[in-house]
């Protein structure tokens, strides 16, 4: 069996004030192409479909049409899973009837112990979950309940309640949404620039999925931080902030039978996002700044390493490079980054980053583990429009 | 063929500080059963499903159980419109799949002119819809629009052409939830109070729709509203405020042959709405009140024809009465009527009531019909989460 294994579409997401939209219908259109000439079997969305847990109307509209396209159109059967990031109730309505299309979505745990049966194998869904869900599926006592308080505690009671629906002589597939943490990582290193996007969370040690033979990830949006070979995050197919403006963008697809094989496909970006750093005098100079496609043709991160001694410099960058999605002032005064903070709160970084930013500016010192476990949780609960 | 007309939902609606959930599953449970008993054919739900365009998560989660149990266990195909309440896009999400069990819901003016066919019977939908709505659906010029801004306009010019797409030797049914006017009416004659509830609106005359065997509508939430014996309103399925306290609830069983049929089958609730008028000392006469089921067997509006001379009345009411759902004023005193203007805002008027004794209590002049109708729009756009 063939997958295409994506994640984090985010369909109603913002680069700074800019819609992502046509650009995610373009990773969309790249993604229905390669999944045709692979001739896969069926299509992976590893959660996050939405951005968030009240979409807008046009995010509803185009995940629509997307949906009609791959399943309606094309007849590939999807398997998604919420992530932290989608609304799992207002997400799920209307599942049992997308079913009868082979559009499988799960954002419950109890749908997570119900595999899709196909001949050779079991894909299993198991939607992102705050503890408490399970805590309320497996009617724990007040007592029990102290022992399941994270993620990790959670889940190291569900996968083996999962392995133990296995049937043997199948395949096992499993389909997730969460920060997993292996020994090793392929082919990059991940730096602690790529990993702060997960905050100082503990993650879910990879060891727990060794029973199965795909895990299909998402939540982290960099392919690179793939715990094992056969552990991967899809990463998503569009660039959302600066700290993925390096990364190539794609979709895995993945053979699984007696071995099990995975290949990168890129996609590319219509509009691209380059970072710029430097002197404000230095990448306002022609010489500078016409080696870029600009005037829409381009995002532009731009980090300014002096103050500029002009009144509304952005207005003037603008000018020259067209859609800035954000001017950071990178200079060692740390009064004039002070005072430039509001820059930094226009959508590129994720909410969980501007609160360490603006923590770290006040106290002085970083957020803890239990304070970026806190921050998490609430953003989680905000997210899912509880 | 024989259908169960039902409309006017509203899952997710509060009466005063109160959910009605409860109620509204009381009140599913009866059309189930009736359903059951008549062995119907087919659901038809004329509009306004949900309370708002994004419903409470608790709402959804009921709707979607309930559309389950008729349409997955009972196999009841089901014909709904959204309504002036209803979020069209979000309610319209999975449509398509929808549809591959009988589960039809139309949301914009294209799905109107593609009428569910069955071998006999032709079932059109057109749901509520912004002029707006139909200016873009039929392309039209700057100029051509001046003459299409009213509901009024744009459905003597849609009705006609859903009438184009008859095909002969067939029944025809239309679903829709619009403010339809009929010359006469069937069994009451219609108050000014109970016709308040559409404002000082023009309605849709019932003759255009004269060629259809059953018009099924919804919107107005009194049966006694219906234009004509085949173009009916079957109303809410429970009381939404103290004008409906006095009316019977219940569901159409329509059957559409070469004759048409219509039965009333009532709906019984759980715990009434009963309004009490009187001074203070006489409806906290124990010999008065305990002619009642309190303590949460009913709700009650009261309305006080004098301005108590004690502290907290309402505290007391609610003591001797439990579930208060409104107190009113409505005393000779204007003065006093005034200093308790807010204890009307409290859920169980309409918006449009709300701002028409706002702007009369301001102005000391009601609205004029233009005022209404803006008013009505912008209702209408709030509601639908625009």
């Amino acid at each position: 069996m063939k997958f295409l294994h994506t994640a984090d579409w985010h369909i109603g997401k913002e680069l700074g004030a800019f819609s992502l939209l046509s650009e995610q219908w373009n990773a969309f259109q790249q993604v229905v192409a390669i999944a045709e000439d692979e001739a896969v079997d069926g299509i992976i969305i590893a959660g996050d479909l939405y951005d968030r847990g009240i979409p807008p109307l046009n995010a509803v509209e185009a995940f629509e049409q997307m949906a009609r396209i791959m399943n309606l159109e094309h007849h590939w059967p999807i398997y998604a899973v919420s992530g932290n990031h989608d609304g799992a109730v207002r997400l799920g309505a209307g599942r049992e009837w997308r079913e009868t299309t082979a559009f499988f979505i799960h954002t419950t745990l109890a749908e997570a112990f119900e595999p899709v049966e196909l001949p050779d194998m079991q894909i299993f869904m198991l939607p992102f979950l705050d503890p408490l869900d399970a805590r309320i599926y497996y009617q724990m006592s007040d007592e029990e309940s102290r022992d399941y308080t994270s993620i990790e505690a959670v889940m190291a009671r569900i996968i083996p309640d999962l392995v133990a629906k296995f049937k043997p002589g199948k395949h096992h597939i499993l389909v997730t949404h969460y920060n997993v943490i292996g020994t090793g990582n392929i082919g990059y290193e991940l730096t602690s620039e790529t990993n702060s996007q997960v905050g100082g969370l503990k993650g879910v040690p990879a060891s727990l999925f060794a029973d199965f033979d795909y895990v299909a990830l998402g939540h982290i949006h960099l392919r690179q931080a793939s715990p094992t070979d056969t552990i991967r995050y899809a990463g998503s197919p569009v660039k959302f902030n600066t700290k993925e403006a390096q990364a190539e963008k794609g979709v895995y697809i993945v053979e699984v039978g007696d071995t099990v094989t995975v290949k990168w496909r890129p996609i590319q970006p219509v509009k691209d996002l380059i970072v710029i750093k430097g002197t404000f005098s230095e990448i306002t100079a022609p010489a500078f700044y016409e080696q870029y496609a600009r005037e829409g043709a381009n995002w532009f991160s731009i980090s300014l390493t002096d103050f500029p001694d002009v009144r509304n410099a952005r207005g003037i960058l603008t000018t020259i490079y067209g859609d800035i999605v954000e001017v950071n002032y990178v200079g060692q005064n740390a009064q004039l980054g002070n005072v430039v903070q509001s820059e930094l709160v226009d959508g590129t970084l994720s909410d969980q980053e501007i609160i360490s930013h603006f923590y770290e500016t006040v106290a002085e010192k970083p957020l803890s583990a239990e304070q970026v476990q806190l921050v998490e949780m609430m953003l989680t609960d905000i997210g899912r429009g509880v």
